[in-house]
């Protein structure tokens, strides 16, 4: 039986500055009836995140591809299976991956299979909304398990300093620096509430805001001993700071460079001090978490799932309501920092393991 | 019997622009004589290189240390067992590696055990002066060898960019990522005579003088198709040009930034293209060959010896004259780009393998 279905549609390229919630277009259409060998899926929750604002330029698609105008947008998310005339998939599983910002929508088994099932008992287990398979066990988790297990490699006793550190991946990189390595860590926020957040509930051996301390100021004075790694969110200035402190042989985890992300050519900061790379002999590496994939997943749900269960990794997440008709609001105001931990839209009413 | 020595001094720190001649002062001293268990050395050949350019300055010792004012300044060189008095070293036998430019010198056994035996049949067998090992068989030769196999990794049909590409370390670079390894390269270096040197004698594919075309043109024309290893020697505005160029997993050997080292910090260059580190996964690593000292040894002797005999790596060397008061001379030329290959100071009359 065919049946109406939400979707958020992308404006239009925005080549510099801020994308605006205008951008992200709500429309109703219409499904057609379910084939043989398709499944109807329901959204549960999706994922906006800062690497979408690449996808958002007509650029050489050097990163993952730019957005097509006219289309849905897309990311990581959670589905429901709704409806199943494809054989061997259960009505009512869940699963999470990259889908468009339609729900409804209709997807083939083999789409489907590129996904990664849901499974609930170690959500359970773990204390988890299903929500956290678009943050801690999707996505943002392995991003932050596969960057510093591969490149940061951190060794007890060295000094970690995570900018964006209230973002949802600096949060997992530095629980995971502090309480599975053993490292010293300090981080830069945006905000004196995420500051606080830092230090007081994830254990932070330092946090500062950013916008009123300098960050080369920040680092001389918590950490005078130089720093081992720097897991980059934010470039420009804070990259900058961190190559005048880095000891020898640091390792600097090129994550994302949000600072830069708006800016446009002439107006993009200057890092001067890269000559520091060669007397230092450091290693700065930027990477995506596909390059990763699948050989990451199997170690990662050994792992992850016993450290959250242990407290050793909290649920760091930031929910918004509102469903895919506020998507595009969403993603603009993560971009701006509003969000303190993994930012994930709600689009189902009651969470189906959590039940609120 | 005590002797009398020729020694060159470091006269003082010089924290910004081109460190001048007079700051190396060549003094007349007396040697005690030689006693049980040390050696007497005849400097052969000085190696000056731009990495000493940063042991001028007080600053911390990250690299090597800085050199003491009012002591000899030191780097890589032969020399020639002319006295001994230490068992199982053999008068007239040759060794490389650091020494202070003072000649004759007096070491001990357990200082001279610290550098590298000549193999004087491999130096014939590869038609090469005695000044090899201060070049092709010495630092240059292994530095060049041990980063581009540890970090650039080249795989044939790759586009491999060298800045400095006339200088020591990357013309050796230029010739085994082409001779050896099958890849495309180009390179920068900074007059038409080098340039010719690089296309007609080296086998680039393409090389141009940055003065008169800027490295992100030159690139453009001359690798559209993007380059997937930066070999730097310069930094600034090539590694810029090298960024916005880069393929996807594109690595960037960190070996030197000398357009950055005579400058102070405002007016270094500002490099802002640094997201592409992220939105193409480069990895950028700086290294000092210390660091895979003393494994990579046996295996650059296996492979090195036997690509010069059969004409893969050509012999480039910059030989200068006029021993030991000629060398702070000869490092100010090599700073200012003068030299064409791997500049050596000349210390002896005549070169005991070549007799010229």
């Amino acid at each position: 039986m065919a049946c109406k279905a939400q979707t958020v549609l992308f404006k239009e390229y925005v080549e510099e500055g801020p994308v605006p919630p205008e951008n992200f277009v709500l429309k109703e259409i219409d499904l057609p009836a379910l084939k043989d060998g398709e499944v109807l899926l329901e959204v549960q929750y999706l994922s906006v995140d800062p690497y979408m604002r690449g996808r958002m330029r007509n650029s050489a698609g050097y990163f993952v591809g730019p957005f097509v105008p006219g289309e849905p947008v897309g990311g990581g998310g959670v589905v429901k299976v709704a409806e199943t005339r494809a054989p061997g998939i259960e009505k009512g599983s869940f699963y999470s991956g990259m889908v468009p910002w339609t729900s409804p929508q209709i997807a083939t088994k083999a789409q489907l299979e590129q996904m990664q099932p849901v499974d609930t008992e170690i959500l359970k287990l773990a204390k988890l909304p299903i929500s956290g398979y678009a943050g801690l066990f999707g996505l943002t988790g392995m991003t932050a398990y596969s960057s510093i297990t591969r490149i940061g490699q951190p060794k007890k006793g060295e000094t970690v300093f995570i900018s964006g550190a209230a973002g949802a991946v600096g949060m997992i990189v530095g629980q995971m620096c502090k309480n599975i390595y053993g490292c010293k860590i300090v981080g830069s926020a945006g905000s004196d509430d995420k500051v606080e957040f830092l230090t007081k509930e994830l254990g932070f051996d330092a946090a500062w805001n950013y916008k009123s301390m300098p960050t080369l100021q920040a680092l001389n004075k918590f950490c005078p001993e130089g720093i081992d790694i720097y897991y980059d969110n934010v470039g420009g200035e804070h990259l900058e700071a961190a190559l005048e402190c880095a000891r020898p042989h640091a390792r600097i985890v090129c994550c994302g460079m949000i600072s830069q992300y708006n800016k446009k050519g002439d107006e993009r900061y200057g890092v001067k001090n890269l000559a520091n790379v060669v007397f230092r002999k450091i290693k700065m590496e930027g990477f995506l978490l596909f390059q990763f994939l699948p050989d990451i997943v199997p170690e990662f749900f050994e792992h992850f799932p016993k450290w959250i269960a242990e407290g050793k990794i909290k649920d760091t997440e930031y929910v918004v309501k509102g469903g895919l008709a506020n998507t595009g609001q969403a993603f603009c105001d993560m971009m701006a920092g509003k969000n303190k931990g993994k930012a994930v839209v709600k689009c189902v009413d009651k969470d189906p393991i959590m039940g609120n």
